[in-house]
């Protein structure tokens, strides 16, 4: 007896540049059975997240690219409806990452199970995985900011840059934000606390942010990339450190950069002021940071002592165009399309 | 009764890019008279080192810089000539900052004694000194070699990247110098026993270094900057570290770099290969690594473990040519003025 067909993304062809959304293609797909060991996945949610432009170009990059005619790479919320795994059975509700698809045959190894009633599902795509993540190790770990220090974070209404101020507060520093917008920008001071917020669209944010840091910039976290950094720039202070996480505004560049050169100028800078930059993939801190993140932003979600926003888009076949706006920062929170 | 004039050399006029003689002015001038705490010294040798041209420019740097009319700054090995300080007498031998002239009265306090019969007193400029600490440090703290990694330092035969390869390779790291002439590459292989060398010199340089780094670059110490950088570069392995003690290929430079823009594609690969790059000035790593490094450097100095070459010119008047010839790799060696 066939079973109903389910439907999936696959990558059509790469993008030069921006993507668009011929680049993409819905396809009607079986739905798997599975062997023993494995699990079937309906998927509830998926994350869309800057890093997957990244795996639509061959470039050589920190993981394989996917391949052309693939299901599109993605974490998802998925709920299990067969089961031939003793650690699973129908209805559990896991974190995967079965990618751009309705249903998936996976290994139950690797999946961990959720808990509806301790915080919302989604949680585990943003705040509470892998953004937020990435927000609390590169910052404890790299950043290491200290009482009356002060953080400077892009992004500051994404999952990433949203938690990297609200962590940084906590830890006693001050936070200043740049995002895109007035929405946002009122968003990120009155909802999640930042002690300032600059908007990048502004013609004088640099001036902006150099006055709203007086004290110069110890820690910028650096998720964005672009014309942020040239403010940022020359702002830091001696042993200011760089976490780099993410670079989304160059994402979609092509070819060589016209100049000035800017790197002979980085690197006297770098010396003169004795910086570190450090770029990270936060699955490098899991062994050193991932049980205290999952002891102490659980608690912090609950308590209501960090926020966080989503962005949530109906339908798997809004995927290519959300992933196509949260390149140019259209998104408002953590984007996530609900199935 | 007037003493016998020393002399001592001011800085004339600040360079625009390369340094030319006219920048220096050699004068005659009375030996000073001490107060108490001081000693009066007569210098010995004088170190001549690359940060001597930052502090010939305007330019905000790490420390400030050298004034008009100002004696020019500089580490000396002196002889007391006069002491009104109870822990030094006439005849001691004495590490100071004395600059560049014949005389100097400084405050005692801070002034390190040396030991004739320990060693040859100018290492305390060289392998015992600053660029030996340089070296130590930044390798160690923040190259943090391991058995089996492949370290890259240029300027080879320099104080710096000799003792840079040597310590790699006392803690079971690869070492591969890049020198500037087949004679210094050639020192650098047999007395300093680095595992390869490379001539930067050699159009060919790049595939050189590619051939003889068939595992990546794991730490690059980073002290020349300049075309050697497009070299190592490609080659950087994941989660290489990279201290940066010193630029000296673009010391002289003036105004903007021409383009492409370089800055980008480094953010991107420290993104995907999770690199870290670290500027440092040795002054801080003095709390927690200076005794180490007196205690261990000093041992593999004694017993011929690790090798040092000086560059030994003759005559304070010949400073500044000698300065100008090292900011374009013409010596070969520790560079020290012999009063």
């Amino acid at each position: 007896m066939s079973q109903p067909d389910g439907t999936r993304i696959v990558l059509a062809s790469r993008p030069e540049g921006r993507p668009d959304p011929g680049n993409f293609r819905l396809e009607r797909a079986p739905i798997p059975t599975i062997s023993d060991g494995q699990v079937l996945l309906k998927t509830l949610y998926l994350s869309l997240d800057p890093y997957m432009r990244g795996r639509m170009s061959a470039a050589k990059s920190y993981a394989a690219p996917v391949e052309i005619g693939q299901v599109m790479e993605g974490g998802t919320v998925a709920e299990v409806i067969e089961s031939r795994d003793p650690a699973f059975r129908a209805g559990d509700i896991v974190l995967s990452y079965s990618g751009w698809q309705s249903h998936a045959a996976v290994a139950a190894k690797g999946l961990r199970k959720l808990d509806p009633k301790a915080a919302p599902v989604t949680t585990a795509l943003g705040v509470l995985g892998m953004p937020g993540f990435t927000a609390y190790a590169g910052l404890l770990a790299i950043g290491q900011p200290k009482p009356g220090e002060t953080v400077v974070v892009a992004a500051a209404s994404g999952p990433v840059g949203s938690a990297v101020g609200q962590i940084a507060r906590l830890k006693g520093a001050r936070a200043v934000g740049i995002a895109g917008g007035p929405e946002k920008c009122a968003f990120v001071r009155e909802t999640f606390g930042f002690d300032a917020v600059i908007d990048h669209r502004d013609p004088d944010m640099a001036s902006q942010l150099a006055a709203a840091c007086p004290d110069g910039i110890d820690v910028y976290f650096e998720n964005v990339g672009g014309h942020v950094w040239d403010a940022v720039f020359p702002l830091l202070n001696t042993f200011a450190r760089i976490p780099v996480c993410g670079l989304v505004a160059q994402y979609n560049a092509t070819g060589d950069f016209p100049g000035p050169d800017r790197l002979p100028l980085l690197m006297r800078q770098v010396l003169s002021r004795s910086l570190t930059i450090r770029g990270f993939i936060q699955r490098e801190f899991v062994p050193t940071q991932g049980k205290a993140f999952q002891d102490e932003m659980t608690r912090w979600v609950a308590d209501g002592t960090v926020k966080y926003k989503e962005d949530i888009v109906e339908g798997l076949e809004k995927a290519p165009e959300a992933l196509i706006g949260l390149l140019e920062g259209k998104n408002f929170g953590k984007l996530i399309v609900k199935l």
